[in-house]
Order: C-alpha cells, then sequence, then structure tokens
C-alpha cells in the first residue's frame, strides 16, 4: 500500500498508456485505490465533496486503468490509463490545456 | 498565479518535454514558481524540511523548464522539462519505476 498523507490521501496522475500524455491529476484514498483495483475503472477521492468517484460517472468518459504505477517514496501514483473521451470536463483531451506565458497570464495550447 | 492549497502549495509533474513521460511528482509555493521563471530550473517546495530546494542542487540532474502548464481547476502544474540526468533521486529516469502487481506487491518496470 502506497503511503498516504495525513488526510489518508495519495496524489494520483492519469496518462494515456499508449502516447504517455498527462491527462489530469487527482486524490485517492485506500477505498479509491480498492475500487479502482476491482473494477478496472479509475476512482477518486473529491476533497471538496468529500467522497468517492468515478472518473466519467456521469459523462461517460471513463479512465480503464491498464496499470498503476508508484513512485520512489510511495506517495504518488501514476495510473495508466485508455481513455473513453476528453479526461477533462472542459472536454479538453488534457486538464492541461493552458501555458504560463512570459508574462504570467494564461494560454490555450492549440492542436 | 495557481490557487494554493491551505499550505500555500500546489502539485507539480514533471514531464519530460519531448517523449511526454512523466518524470516526478512534488510541489510549489509562490516562492517556488517565482524562483523557476526567474531561472529556468525548476525549484520546489519540499514539505518535509519546510524550504525551497532546486532539483537537481546536488546531484547536479537539473531540470531546465520549457513550459509550465496550468490544469483546469488551477490548482497543478505540469512542468515540461529537460532533464539533465536521471529524475530520480535513485538514478531511475523516473520516480514512477514501479508497478503493482495483481497481488498488490510491487515490481520493477524493466527497460
Amino acid at each position: 500500500m502506497p503511503k498516504f498523507d495525513a488526510n489518508g490521501l495519495v496524489t494520483a496522475v492519469a496518462v494515456d498508456h499508449v502516447s504517455g500524455a498527462l491527462l489530469m491529476l487527482a486524490h485517492m484514498d485506500a477505498e479509491a485505490i480498492a475500487r479502482t483495483r476491482e473494477t478496472g475503472f479509475a476512482h477518486f477521492h473529491s476533497r471538496s465533496r468529500a467522497k468517492l468517484w468515478m472518473k466519467g460517472e456521469s459523462s461517460g468518459h471513463v479512465l480503464r486503468v491498464i496499470e498503476i504505477r508508484v513512485d520512489c517514496d510511495q506517495d504518488a501514483l501514476e495510473l495508466r490509463v485508455q481513455a473513453a473521451g476528453p479526461a477533462c470536463h472542459t472536454l479538453a483531451p488534457t486538464c492541461f490545456y493552458r501555458r504560463m506565458t512570459a508574462e504570467g497570464s494564461l494560454e490555450r495550447i492549440e492542436g
């Protein structure tokens, strides 16, 4: 089992298993990890709603988990996934769709 | 500026700018972001040591930051980097060098 923080969470990063692209970042507790391993679909723990959620439970844009990787100090997880649709709730393919400019403003990344 | 948590931190993920490979995960405060933007090298905030550090300050395995991306809710950053050496302090190319097996044990990923 990973090393959970004081709130019982680890950070999890979802990455496209084929392209390696970073898709999204969320948090998992022991329950989210167990449900993910049981079902094969990414589940997270919502800190704002304080509950378990399955990514795509309303949108259908689920993440099938191919592999779970663990970092050196065991407090972060990499979910290698196959996405059923856009990973971001904004319908962008990834949540990281903007870059910081030299002036510090945000600019949408095209393509 | 991103949305910092109660501890003044955001999660930052370093990704190889060419291959897109996930390298490491750490935390940044406003100071770490400012130093990263000023110097072009990734700086983080160590939660355990409660201080600013530059990745590679002792090993020489610095991360040159090509671009900083921001996620949809602005509480996570993707640092697109060029790594001067192994990203992990274990000298693995990435901190995420182990996978969870079906039994829940950890297995080193070869290649």
